[in-house]
């Protein structure tokens, strides 16, 4: 180990090695004929290998190898010729050995068989790429030189020729094939990659192994030794006597296998003489782990890992000396899965006034023209469309309840305008642009409550409104000022998570609700029966004349042609058994719903699937939504059922005649209500802050891995600002919205095209910018011109794009993940990393906390109380703290993050302690 | 190799060791308190180990250990005191050595630390069942002998006193604990199992290692050594000093690793000294797998392979000497799949009349006891109730088509009573009676013929068809005599795979085609306004009054109450623009249809699903398809739309009332058209031999593992004899049908219950038996008697299992994982045997040409040619044939059987390659 760390720490400051592709090439008698150099295996870091007559490339795969090859090899680099720092390019100076000299001067090969060597040495090259025979090195060497010459003189195997004249060419400036430079393999290559070429084989005129590893000075391109034009650097060759062509095959993938190991093939790189390379081979053997021959069937190919350890670590072992350790009894080192924040910059307080609010806008400036730039990408597109139908669904949503809570005070169209407006602003300017506002369930409640109180006093709503809506921005805008959002630290995974899977139910509750009102209002006749249709009708009659308002004014009415509506607008009746029954809607909008759901996840999990190649998978998984939409509408065109469409106002004006764009702040209602209204704003600003702040710090979560960092105090500076113009304009207020903000990030995730065969995608981040959302609320303005295009789509595909939006927004969250543990048996449990270390039954407790929390927070909404929610979700908090006496912070570092001040507390505990004492 | 060889070699014929048991305890230090051990790991097969601070087992594992550990152990095991063959139980002979005796005697541990040592072994023992301190070995101690003795006293150590009189009773008829004898994972252990007490640990005291391996020479029970109450037959003990905790405990799994090792489990039981040992441990090191570890991360924890290479092999190796080969090179064994049945004893020519059906009888005969007795489970319920309601799916369907077809000479009625006849007396005494016999589409295809060319030409139908099926009958008879049923042999793969995705392509296409046939029926008003309510209708009117028949007779009718078929019986006419729609039901016969085979699909799955315990999991998914039924007649009788039922006939005579339940032979027909029968028969023989036989070889294909053999003679035998009985009763012939038999077998799989954990449930085979089918037959027939029950069934629903039994009758087929390879690109393909051997592009050649024939003869199946649709069956034998010429015969083994006799073949090719030249 000593001696691992002298070679690797020698040059620190050297700059990393090239990475390696190395390949396996055996001695074969293909078809009967003469022997040719066959391409059996390559590694880049995991192993592919030629099927055996299945001539294709095998799935990469973990290298599994036999410990007897690699004690073999071990003894093979002992006993063999070991030539480092060859110079390949200057051939002129006579000290530089051939191969075959080397060895016979070691006594090693009788001379006499040198020249069999040499020529098995030359044989043709054959790789997996094409079916024809690649035309080999001694090909090519046959163009140059004489052929009869190639073949009889030794002294030019492999170009290393002490005779610097004779065909030193022939290998360094020969022209590439066609077939190696067209091979599309070398994409998974970086451009400085080397080659280290593996060469064994069995022969008959042999009687002890002749072996060789070399190490060139300089890489060199070796004409058709490789299968990708990369300049090689390393050889190794192993001619041994014929019988023992599995061994020999054996140790060519265990030295393979070595240098496409990161550790080894540094030590490759660095060795200094034969001691340096067995003690790297030493060092692997210490490393390597064993599976027992009785548990594990060495036929079995293992797919390589999810993830690896990385190499640094491994290398920095040799430093620092701890050991690894078998089966996952790694050190705990933290295990917050990313959720902690508590210590993150931007939380941090600085007590200076607006200190929070001028480092974010500091912090996000560099950023500001990326943030356009960086959406250049097909992702992009698909996020906008798929936000932009969420965010005018929940406009129209919530402005159709919103009209109906204020009378149409506020509106669908006031609805519209306002997300728009805000949205395109905060997205602009905001400091976290991925968040996307909307109205939220608790704002609806509060204009309700707040229109009812003025109708019952008698105060002008909306001048009210503007009051309260001043006094709460001016609050917010203190916040700001005071740097009050570092309180964020408080909100630990417990709160997040409860709230944001509380919202998530509420978004698949109200699917379901929406789906079951829809039912209510076309009711089906499950009493009709084919055979009796003669006896089934709706018609419209007069009422008594007498009472008929139109016979006073003498105008005659075909009543029978008039429309149901028609028909109770001009006093008519309707009779029938059938009139308050409707066919087909009801069953096509559950067909719509759940299909569109269905579909979604389907299309969504496709990405997963083994089908179709990579891009078009990752299209069709990234447009799944807008797909599923697109699809479920033309099943609905087909069909033909008259389903509730999407109604989009279509032209620009308040919905209510008595307001106008501006509201006028004084004249309404009397002084003092002005003042007053700070009272009711308190409320409001708690509210605002809640869902604001909860909402940003799920959108910063660390596994997200975000670059451009948060910016807590501008959003929140942002928010109340748009308030104040939103009050103005009496257009409803806005704050984050947590499902539609977590389905944007979601749209907007990158990961790495896999660059060697066998490695995991990794998830890079999330494309920061801020044109989708920008986009998005553009297009949701302008919807009011596209209403005859979206008058297509069908009400109940969107609640199924609802229904999805929920349920994905629960996916990953570990809250849910535990939830299901209540429903597993011990043994079918997944492996996380909080049950290795928490007992089971703390688990279930801390799960059984949640849920009564989130239980309690669901009545309060469905009730009254409901304004006071985000006071509630506060409250989350405390209970948060509270576990602190129930469980030890040991369970609850894995659980959920740590509160922070822990010495605080720990002090508390220990006063509690003696107390009690 | 050699000494493994002679220690396993030696003692063949006595009996094998007992299965081990190993548990791994290591001295800790709980709670600050003092020392105790620890259960930390434990082993049956593959690992188990106490996850830190998670109270809990670890799923089971594969142990990966460091190579490091198993040289440490080789050091421990050749450095140690090895003890073989103590015996426990007569402590008389003083010779016996003690533990630490040993050690003092061979100077490895001095004197004075013998108390220590003795007092460390025997703290407390604490396993992971309980929470509660178990009463350990040392606590019983006390109660038999006095405390402060058997603390002080360092001879009693673990009972292996030298001095015999003083606590031999401890550990020998020591009370089990109740903890012991209730732990369930008892379960899990054949009743003779043994276990091995692996012990670790630091302790303060020692400077050197103390270290012994001990074998008993009886297995005795030691207290609560154990956490299981299994004797002790070996003991492991290392106490080392301070700070090398991680390294003793590596060392320990290492050891435990071993002992449940099969091959070392032997050699420990049969070593004759430490040499032995070693060399078991050599020979364990040589076989070992080894990971890279740049390639796999040691945290993983590796799941237990699906198979196990059988231990057999592994010790056969010393003997035979071929070395295993990594990554999957294993020598190509046959690769059938299974499939092969060409050198089956059931289909070898006798040669001697009824050879073939007497060899069968013989054959069966032994069973047919334990045909009944077998069927006693659970699973045979659920497998009766499923094929119960296809089949009588099948018979309505069929039975109504055939209504259609023979204008009701053969309807409903007699496809009830034939199915239920013939399918009773053949699950009852035919070969193999998980066939179920049912109408197939040739069948009725050529009663449509053969009843339109009886009318043509005034022939008497069933008189003619009498004769056609005594002639046909008489001629498979001849088959049978003859045994010409070992033609089988040239069914290969191919043909049969051919034929049992064509059945099924049939079935998913003729679910669809009802359901569009259904909604035709129902078509759907899509210009349907719900505004427009009032100006739909449909009434009955009278016609033209002069030509009503009604007025003549002066009848008067209430033409508004009619019901649609009364008023057009009546004369009446429908008036108006709703009468030819349907609300509803289309879409809502869609909605079952659907829901029912996803539904199926789901539940039949929930078997792998993490949820809910194992019996739970296969209940849900034996049921899967009874549920679904049940679960979509629930939401539809909820609903309660009219859609179509099953409609069962409830009166038990023919559908036409011009014939009997007996056909009289003569009279009909003129004399000649007796023997001119014979004609039409030939084909219909072709028809029932070619259906009936594919079905049966797909039935007793290999990898069904069926265990009371085959009977392709018999089956034929009593397919022949009913057909006479059915001709004579003018009932439907009836053969084996595909789609419905491969059901019946699927819903009778067995698998073990694992007994290690961590080991797959096997595969063992179906239950074979003739109750489920006798019951089903006896249940069809009594349908009639069950209307009232069967009328709630929605027909959509049962084509919704009928969809799902196409789809599942496709799984598994090789062909379809061929198809899905078009779909994927090469490096997600699944890496099936063939694809490591044959070219793709030779797959894909194979899969195209088995396309082209499957389409043709789906063709051929749609036009009037369908009659000869057996005879082209025949030639998918031909193109197989001459596949012979288009592929290899090692490319065909993999994707296809071998025909039989090669060498012909063989000969042939080398004749032509001569003609050739």
């Amino acid at each position: 180990a000593e001696r691992i760390r002298f070679i690797l720490g020698e040059e620190d400051d050297s700059p990393a090695p090239p990475q390696l592709f190395t390949e396996l090439d055996e001695l074969l008698a293909v078809d009967g004929q003469e022997m040719e150099w066959k391409e059996t295996a390559r590694w880049i870091k995991f192993e592919e290998k030629v099927e055996q007559g299945g001539e294709r490339w095998s799935k990469p795969h973990v290298a599994t190898l036999s410990l007897h090859s690699l004690f073999e090899l071990r003894t093979c680099i002992e006993k063999g010729s070991i030539m480092l720092d060859m110079e390949a390019s200057i051939f002129v100076n006579p000290d530089d050995e051939m191969i075959v000299d080397n060895h016979i001067e070691t006594g090693l090969l009788k001379s006499e068989l040198k020249d069999k060597v040499t020529y098995t040495l030359l044989r043709k090259h054959r790789h997996q790429t094409k079916k024809s025979n690649l035309r080999s090195l001694a090909d090519i060497g046959k163009t140059v030189s004489s052929a009869s010459r190639m073949f009889t003189n030794p002294d030019n195997v492999l170009g290393f020729s002490p005779n610097p004249h004779s065909c030193r060419l022939n290998f360094l400036f020969l022209p590439l094939l066609r077939t190696q430079l067209k091979n599309k393999f070398m994409k998974k290559l970086p451009r400085d990659a080397e080659a280290s070429n593996v060469l064994v084989g069995e022969v008959d005129f042999l009687e002890s192994p002749f072996i060789a590893f070399v190490r060139l000075q300089q890489a060199v391109m070796l004409g058709a030794l490789t299968e990708v034009p990369v300049p090689t650097r390393f050889l190794f060759i192993l001619l041994g006597p014929k019988g023992k062509a599995k061994s020999y095959h054996e140790i060519g993938r265990a030295i393979a296998t070595l240098m496409s190991d990161e550790v080894f093939h540094d030590i490759a790189y660095k060795a200094k003489d034969r001691q340096d390379l067995i003690a790297g081979i030493d060092e692997f053997l210490d490393e390597v782990i064993v599976l027992p021959p009785g548990e594990w069937d060495p036929a079995i190919r293992i797919e390589p890992p999810k993830s690896l350890p990385s190499s640094d670590k491994r290398k920095n072992m040799y430093s620092g000396g701890e050991n690894l350790q078998m089966n996952g009894d790694t050190p705990h080192d933290g295990g917050h899965g990313g959720g902690g924040h508590g210590d993150c910059e931007e939380l941090q307080r600085t007590g200076r006034f607006c200190g929070g609010l001028i480092k974010d806008i500091k912090r996000k400036a560099p950023f500001f023209a990326s943030d356009f730039y960086d959406a250049l990408n097909i992702q992009a597109l698909s996020a906008i469309l798929f936000i932009y139908l969420a965010t005018v669904t929940n406009a129209i949503t919530f402005g159709g309840l919103l009209g109906d809570a204020t009378e149409n005070m506020q509106g669908v169209l006031e609805s519209f305008l306002g997300t728009a407006v805000t949205g395109a602003i905060f997205c602009l300017f905001a400091g976290q642009p991925l968040t996307i506002l909307s109205s939220t369930g608790p704002v609806l409640v509060f204009e309700r409550l707040l229109f009812n109180f003025s109708k019952d006093n008698g105060f002008d709503y909306l001048e009210f409104r503007l009051w309260i809506g001043l006094w709460s921005a001016f609050q917010c805008l203190i916040l700001v000022a005071t740097d009050a959002s570092f309180l964020v630290k408080y909100f630990t995974r417990f709160t997040e998570e409860g709230f944001s899977s509380l919202i998530s139910f509420i978004f698949i509750y109200d699917a379901f609700k929406k789906m079951i009102k829809l039912a209510d209002h076309y009711p089906i006749n499950s009493k009709f029966r084919v055979d009796y249709i003669t006896h089934y009708s709706c018609a419209c009659e007069q009422l008594d004349p007498v009472f008929s308002f139109f016979l006073q004014y003498n105008i005659t009415i075909d009543w029978s042609s008039l429309t149901s509506k028609e028909c109770l607008k001009y006093g008519g009746q309707l009779v029938g058994n059938n009139c308050e029954y409707v066919p087909d809607i009801t069953l096509m909008s559950f067909i719509l719903f759940f299909g569109t759901y269905t579909c979604s996840m389907a299309l969504k999990k496709f990405k997963t699937s083994r089908y179709f190649p990579t891009t078009a998978r990752k299209l069709i998984s990234d447009f799944a939504i807008i797909l599923s939409i697109l699809i479920f509408c033309g099943i609905d065109a087909l069909v033909g059922v008259d389903t509730p469409k999407l109604i989009v106002p279509s032209e620009f004006k308040p919905t209510s005649l008595e307001r106008g764009w501006f509201i006028p702040p004084f004249g309404g209602n009397p002084w003092w209500v002005y003042l007053a209204a700070a009272i009711p704003a308190l409320l409001v600003t708690i509210l605002i802050f809640m869902d604001q702040q909860i909402t940003a710090v799920i959108v910063n979560r660390k596994e997200h891995k975000l670059k451009k960092g948060a910016g807590y105090h501008l959003d929140l500076f942002w928010v109340a600002i748009l308030m104040i113009v939103c009050s103005f304009m009496g257009l409803p207020w806005y704050v984050a919205a947590t499902v539609i903000s977590i389905a944007h990030i979601d749209s907007l995730k990158m990961e790495t095209e896999t660059s060697a065969p066998g490695e995991q995608p990794k998830f890079l981040g999330v494309r920061e910018q801020r044109v989708t959302g920008f986009i998005v609320f553009i297009l949701t303005g302008v919807s009011v011109f596209m209403a005859p295009i979206l008058k297509f789509i069908p009400m109940p595909v969107l609640y199924g794009v609802f229904l999805y939006m929920g349920v994905a927004s629960l996916n990953g969250v570990q809250f849910m993940d535990r939830l299901k543990l209540l429903l597993m048996p011990l043994k079918h449990q997944p492996d996380f990393i909080y049950l290795r270390h928490v007992p089971l039954r703390r688990v279930h407790l801390f799960t059984f906390l949640q849920v009564v929390c989130l239980a309690l927070l669901w009545i309060l909404k469905s009730t009254v109380a409901a304004i006071i929610f985000p006071v509630m979700i506060l409250a989350l908090v405390a209970v948060r703290k509270a576990m602190d006496y129930l469980f030890s912070q040991h369970d609850l570092s894995f659980l959920d993050d740590v509160i922070p001040e822990k010495d605080k507390k720990k002090k508390e505990d220990e006063k509690k302690k003696k107390k009690k004492k």
